[in-house]
């Protein structure tokens, strides 16, 4: 009765919504036919009864890459006009590099096709460009596969973490740093052979700084900062520190310690309210660093990728997998196709609130530190060491020393109390001066959470 | 020159869409004022730049609910009708169960709502229905909320991973399980002294049984199969054993097996294809089960929540966070609110494929087992045991017996290889028949993985 009543008084104003039209199929141009193009042909294709038909295949020297064994209907070329002039709805660019890719990209939006790309530096260079285009065009463009390959991260802080205020994003974001960080803690290696080792296995290039130096890690850190902080950052501004320093003698003290070292990316948001004004501090940086053997970062083995976001409301959300390799990277290229087929390629509304710019961007961090010394031994080091510590009022913590080092280049380590990061730099500066040293301190974040 | 050239033959067919009037907010009706419901307030109220303004409050006895704080815009109601006949955009269902919440939720969607709904009860029993009815009205039903509450598990799996075929879910779904489990890990105590302290935390019910005994993970097991394996099953198809006969002493053993004890919901798809037909089995339970101390479901503490995902092509993904609570459900909750809000509130296209039925549900795995036997002690008792355990072909891989038990109620545990739990179960009848039995055989299954 109760609930008849209430019934009535129910204005019906909805009309009932035309479906779409069934069977009409989302076409599908694939812009680089490497390892990742592969596997997104493999998936697409095995696919028959789903939204999504290749039709056209690019690559330069398209004769040696054409296969068989994919339908005969893809039409294979070498003249990338083939695919942008052609009625692909969507144009999947896998060729990476900011150039030609972005002249592709910002040409394939123009003539009324969406984008899904892997592009990392495309998109940490031009993501919000891009992004504006596309909805001036009406069309989607999606990148999911830019980060952390098969982990849908951005999906997850962008849309699934969108209730919340997230301010801190960190992450293991480049497979190739935490295999060789994994090996040498595994195996007790040196990082020399821990690379080439991983040279070998394909797990790095010939030239690896753009991973061991953290340029990698570093673009997709930016497109994080930008998805999960809505804070616009470019890449320069923000600090990357190498993981050759590493030496097998820090796995060691890392686990006396009970820690281990991983290349760590971390974007740290904060809002200062005054009366009459917001101030907004990105601290970030790529490094290597000091965390909790039992952490879920130090979980991370061999090339897998974490992404955690940390939340006002929800606390800190963790996900993690496989970063990088064909398939997985392929999931997130077919899953965004998905998301366009879904939406039937019309872009999301534009909701307001846009990201902001921040006031200062900083790699210093307020933590406590590994500083780990080869030294010519003799009496008075570490007096030297702890006056000018003092003179900064930093605090030793630890001091760690395994036997067995001859004097010539004796290995020990300071932990230092949290300081700020910008402090202890200054005190490096003088240390670096003392004439003991056989090679330059290393020094290293701890980060505990 | 060559881009100029490529350029030309370019048809410019997209037309630049008009980009939808901003300012227009969607406004949104609130059913159910506890815990979910004052957080979503509380966000919703913060964030007066967004797209979101929450209009109506309903609530059983609502003069007691009223908070002055909120904007005096809210109309307050205990009358349902005053919400669903309102100009309301969405509907936000937080009363749970399923009466009335379902006839609630289908008379929001007839009358041309979109509908927001932490309800697992209700999406475990209807879910594909009121998608269904949703999609007809040319409106959205979204349920992020209904499975681990601030962990974006269903975009990311259904979603982030749609280009994947996922062919197994894992997880610890139900928070109150977790934190009794590792209560009784980290201080040794018993099942009632933990669940008692978990009751004063507030942390589980008066009644504790839908936690304890399965069937709160099983409803979000369910949700996460369809979702996931894209496979429909019957809460009741699903076997649930229950937390309660776990002992302090099996943490004991546990220890001992380097592992410890989880609730652990698990739900496995197989595909068997023939000349002629494909069969497909779904295996899927809600138990407590060994896994590995180093494993990532054993870092889930506390009330934390962690779903696995393992597809043919991604690999296992790993989401985990806090999985209830007001805070973090509120966060799935408005981060479904802004879903609908970039779609304008349109329903996503009808991809082909849709979920199926499974030609066979089965409780079942073939995994290693854990037995712990509590017995009068006297000789012949594990000839006993390993006699009926070898007529069923099941192999003992382990013996443990820790010192200083009593004769009259003496424990031991048998680990076994991996066998089908379906011919354990009958072994284990024949077991309980044995006069020995202080108490019944525990049994669980160990999941390496």
């Amino acid at each position: 009765m109760a609930k008849a009543r209430a019934s009535k008084t129910i204005t019906p104003k909805a009309q009932v919504k035309k479906l779409p039209a069934a069977g009409r199929k989302l076409k599908i141009g694939l812009v680089g036919y490497g390892t990742v193009g592969r596997s997104v042909a493999k998936i697409l294709c095995q696919d028959t009864a789903g939204p999504l038909v290749l039709t056209h295949i690019f690559n330069r020297n398209i004769a040696k890459k054409k296969d068989a064994s994919l339908p005969a209907h893809i039409r294979w070329t070498e003249n990338i006009a083939d695919v942008l002039s052609s009625d692909v709805d969507v144009v999947v660019e896998l060729i990476g590099g900011l150039d030609p890719a972005g002249d592709w990209v910002r040409r394939a939006l123009r003539a009324g096709k969406s984008v899904v790309t892997a592009n990392k530096l495309l998109i940490c260079e031009a993501g919000p460009e891009l992004v504006d285009l596309a909805r001036q065009m009406g069309k989607r463009l999606e990148f999911g596969a830019s980060v952390a390959g098969g982990i849908p991260a951005i999906i997850g802080i962008q849309e699934g973490l969108a209730g919340d205020r997230l301010h801190k994003i960190a992450g293991i974001l480049n497979g190739t740093c935490n295999f060789i960080l994994t090996k040498m803690e595994s195996s007790g290696t040196s990082f020399d052979a821990a690379l080439k080792e991983a040279q070998q296995l394909g797990y790095a290039e010939a030239d690896p700084s753009a991973d061991v130096d953290g340029m990698d890690a570093r673009a997709k850190l930016v497109i994080l900062t930008q998805a999960g902080l809505r804070l616009r950052v470019r890449p320069e501004q923000i600090p990357c520190r190498s993981i050759s320093s590493i030496a097998a003698v820090d796995f060691m003290y890392a686990r006396d310690l009970n820690s281990t070292i991983r290349q760590i990316s971390l974007a740290e948001k904060t809002v200062q309210r005054k009366a009459t004004s917001t101030r907004v501090r990105l601290a970030a940086a790529v490094q290597p660093a000091l965390i909790p053997a039992a952490s879920l970062m130090a979980h991370a083995q061999g090339s897998q990728n974490i992404v955690t976001a940390t939340g006002e409301y929800a606390g800190k959300m963790i996900f993690s997998g496989y970063g990088a390799g064909g398939d997985p990277t392929a999931v997130a290229v077919v899953s965004d196709l998905y998301t366009i087929a879904r939406s039937a390629g019309a872009p999301p509304e534009a909701l307001p609130g846009a990201a902001e710019t921040p006031d200062e961007v900083s790699g210093d961090f307020t933590v406590p530190h590994y500083l780990r010394f080869v030294v010519r031994d003799r009496p008075g080091i570490v007096a030297a060491l702890a006056t000018i510590l003092a003179h900064y009022q930093i605090s030793i913590d630890a001091l760690l020393q395994k036997p067995g080092f001859p004097h010539s280049a004796l290995s020990f380590v300071m932990t230092l109390e949290a300081c700020d990061s910008a402090v202890l730099r200054q005190a490096l500066e003088e240390i670096a001066q003392l004439d003991f040293h056989v090679e330059p301190p290393l020094c290293l974040p701890i980060f505990l959470d």
